[in-house]
């Protein structure tokens, strides 16, 4: 991990491979972050040859850290404009920490569209027309590059909806299975990706071996603390293993935050239908898999299978998310169909919580009815074949909204809220308004605290305590997006004072360090910084860190709830 | 002019009539951005019950004073997201003036997006269903409306893409022929009117009589002095009732700032085809009209009819700026065909400089060829008809961009630039970077000064001076808005002294005022601090007072230009 892969693409791609330089020491976000913010006019165009597309394993990535398998791509946003870090579990990342990149910088554009393979190799880089794969979506045109580069490679690429720009497009990462269900989904990296003319990277570490620690007894030691904290805290070691994330529906539609029908309402009378614990029972009645691993060296094992009436394959187990925005969100309780829109969502290269936050988009604007699955699904195919239609909804909700001329977005800087009402979650709201990336609950999950109580409790419905609560998981995940480390470490090192130091061991460790708590809260104000500071350059103020007035004028059943915390505090996030 | 009609939509739209107050002894543009500044919370909802929509004659509408019947139109932009003044010729202002009503403020929103006629009269305001007009474009609305409520009236009104909420709809204005072929054109206005359940405005002067001048005598010979002063001038007295606006056509081509083929060149080979001068031949062999007058006291006579081989009436004369849209910019040279897209944009309520620019981004994106007047006619049906490739058109050149995955959105705030390309052609460069409008050639016409040498000359192809002449320009623009002059008076007065002064002596007389230059001015920069306060409030920065990058990128032929007034200069626009 002391070498950057730097590809510029133009009429005649050329790539050089240079030192670590300036960013060593960092990884994953903190390094996708610092290299847009140093390298990236922040005025450029999304599209253009002056945006950069980073992709860079964790810090921790491709050694045997517990749980490190997590990818950060970075770029400006063509869906909001702002500096992006995308994030995604599969292979990808050990494979490419362990070839020995701290990041891979695509840079330039391709002239005349022209899309390739990118092949990184432990002694070899290669830039080859992606001809043989060019319009295929992400199953098939995987399927062709494992028959020709082989089992043992990860692989990313983009799908139709990458290839036509559209600016809700992810890029696609390959699970232990081979298959394209891990996504960079947020901001529209695959339309960067295919700007830079990249259909595909095919990530091979043959040759290579897993990253030493420079102190293996001590790496040996706190990795075993930090898996034992991990199966011991109820979130991580039993709601999410036996349920997946999708544990949540019943939680946050008990709580009054399950947003349904396009954000109008904060419960979903047929929740039941499309519940975790549902779910998992018909994975596994009909022979599917409710626990699994994302990547490997995961020890939550918070994925599944999810397969049809015949056991046969039609997707990953849909995350909550997913399963909230395809469903509630669109008043949908058919867990099939949801499951075949998250099986296009992954073919077309498309982000599923702005998908299905679109399509209720759509349906408030008339498209079609709240409930109509068929007519959901039908809208998602729309993306995948490219109709006019299918380009509206493909650029995300807010375009969507304004296409249609209808007001109610749920949308901050231009990204869709996930799957938390935040009038009556308000440290979550506060999440969305503030951070740097748009509207997304990864960036500060106040859920935990708010409603699952981890890390204290913070009464959801008042703005009391929001701000803090906010600020402190912000810099906690833009440290943790740093590790590799999956964000789901989060619930019980924020509970458990030895799993936290173990989560401090393990690094330092490794990369023989002496951390200290403070030095992890210093990185993550770092990023965050650096992340604004870009921001700012391109032109985001305050008065972006707001909320949609319409969450302060309706009010959301059952807690007839309105977001109360005022635009003075939402101020004080990174006052810090 | 001393009272303001406000009407509160609701599921029981009400009204008021109230003293002018706060606003008195002010008019049009200074009306319209003072009560949007003053009354609209910036971050509200262009389509939200938060936004206002302001309708406000000049403070010299209704009177004797020559070309005095320009409107403005004032909101939060759907478009633009800015501030927005929209302004417009025809018969309205006038009408208005004389009834009485400094402005009308229509607030609210209409819940179940039930639309109303609003009736004004000397004595009498009615707010009625408009059954009998929605869904209908604007000629068969206005002429339904004219039948019913009579050739005297001015009527206000939307077509279809108002209806939809289009973020390039506009508010047709009816001239001297009743006919709905003056547009507030620019950043959505249509859709403000939609979103608070007006389709159109009955203003009926019945027993009103024209506005008296406090001083009749002074009023007089100001008057004669400065329509002597306009008729004088070559380009207010000659170039402009030869040829129209489109006089412009084979200058902006001469000079290179021609935008052709979505801004990829700055001349056009068929110009010759499009120009004024063919137009104005055009129409007269063909028994239409080169000089007309686009309302009642017009002595400048730009506007014309044109009309079919066999003389019947296609359109009102299409301006410049149309012809160049639908035009050179489409590659298209086919004088019948521009005619019929105004025509269509005049029917479905939309503005033809964005209609223009957003088929050439259209073109580029691949969906018909330059120069295919077929393709691009039938683009425009595909507004009116709100398809979903219409709506995606309707929205604009840079929500277009968006969806179709392209750079190159010539837009500054998400308005597309007008007929004049800002690189040969850079003080033009500065006036659509820095307005508060968003991209707008009216609001600070450097084109005068630049190339038509009217008021001095500054070399177009240098950035040396272009902050000055913008600057000034801007000043003097925005108290020249907010009289009902039309703008063209400002090339008789910024080159003859005596014709500015005749302007002042004329508000002077007409008001019983002592206002001197200095005063003109000092309006000037106070509705531009109003304008740009409420746009910092709303979340813009000198960030967004840039021109999109590869017009610094792109060189332009023929004269190998790019856009180089630094960003740092362009800071200092507003610094007097």
């Amino acid at each position: 991990m002391d070498k950057i892969l730097r590809v510029r693409m133009s009429s005649k791609p050329e790539y050089s491979i240079e030192e670590v330089g300036d960013y060593a020491g960092i990884g994953g976000r903190a390094l996708t972050s610092k290299v847009i913010f140093t390298e990236v006019p922040p005025l450029c165009h999304p599209l253009g040859p002056e945006n950069k597309l980073v992709i860079a394993p964790g810090l921790m990535s491709g050694s045997a850290a517990a749980i490190s398998g997590r990818l950060s791509v970075g770029c400006k946003s063509p869906l909001t404009g702002t500096i992006k870090e995308s994030n995604a579990g599969g292979q990808a990342a050990q494979v490419l920490a362990k070839i020995g990149y701290a990041a891979i910088i695509l840079e330039g554009e391709s002239p005349e569209g022209k899309l390739y393979t990118l092949i990184v190799r432990k002694d070899s880089v290669e830039i080859v027309p992606a001809d043989d794969i060019t319009g295929l979506n992400n199953y098939a045109a995987v399927e062709k590059l494992v028959a020709k580069y082989g089992e043992k490679c990860a692989y990313m690429s983009i799908g139709s909806a990458g290839e036509r720009k559209m600016a809700n497009s992810s890029i696609a990462v390959t699970d232990m299975e081979l298959r394209p269900t891990r996504h960079c989904g947020r901001g529209g990296v695959g339309a960067v990706m295919a700007s830079k003319g990249i259909k595909a990277l095919v990530l091979d570490d043959a040759g290579c071996s897993v990253r030493k620690p420079v102190n293996d007894e001590a790496f040996k030691a706190a990795n075993k603390e930090f898996i034992a904290g991990i199966k011991k805290h109820a979130v991580s070691g039993q709601g999410l293993p036996a349920y997946g994330t999708n544990v949540l529906a019943n939680v946050i539609n008990e709580a009054g935050g399950f947003p349904t029908n396009n954000f109008t309402t904060g419960q979903f009378d047929k929740v039941h239908n499309i519940s975790g614990e549902t779910q998992a029972e018909t994975e596994t009645s009909r022979g599917g898999l409710a626990t699994h691993g994302c990547h490997r060296g995961c020890v939550i094992q918070c994925s599944g299978t999810y397969v049809d009436k015949d056991g046969n394959y039609i997707t990953k187990q849909p995350e909550y998310e997913t399963v909230w925005a395809h469903g509630a969100n669109c008043g949908i309780d058919d867990l099939d169909a949801i499951a075949r829109m998250d099986r296009m969502d992954d073919d077309f290269g498309l982000d599923t919580i702005e998908m299905g936050a679109t399509i209720g988009v759509a349906m408030e604007a008339g498209l079609c009815e709240f409930g109509d699955a068929e007519g959901a699904m039908k809208l998602v195919r729309e993306v995948g074949e490219g109709t006019p239609l299918g380009r509206i909804l493909g650029s995300g909700a807010a375009v969507a909204a304004k296409t249609f001329g209808i007001e109610r977005a749920p949308v901050v800087k231009g990204q869709a809220m996930p799957a938390y009402d935040p009038r009556p979650i308000q440290g979550i709201g506060v999440t969305y308004a503030t951070t740097p990336m748009g509207a997304d609950h990864t960036a500060g999950y106040a859920i935990a605290t708010n409603i699952l109580k981890v890390g204290g409790f913070v009464d959801p419905l008042k703005p009391q305590g929001q701000i803090e609560l906010s600020r402190n998981l912000q810099i906690a995940t833009a440290a943790i997006d740093s590790t590799g480390m999956c964000l789901f470490i989060a619930f019980p090192i924020l509970d458990q004072p030895e799993t936290f130091n173990a989560f401090v061991d393990l690094i330092n460790a490794f990369h023989g360090l002496n951390l200290t708590a403070d030095d992890v809260t210093a990185l993550g104000k770092d990023i965050l910084t650096w992340e604004r500071e870009f921001n700012k350059r391109a032109g985001f103020t305050k008065e972006h860190d707001r909320l949609p007035m319409y969450f302060k004028r309706e009010r959301l059943a059952p807690h007839d709830a309105i977001f109360d915390v005022t635009d003075e505090e939402l101020d004080q996030v990174f006052n810090w």
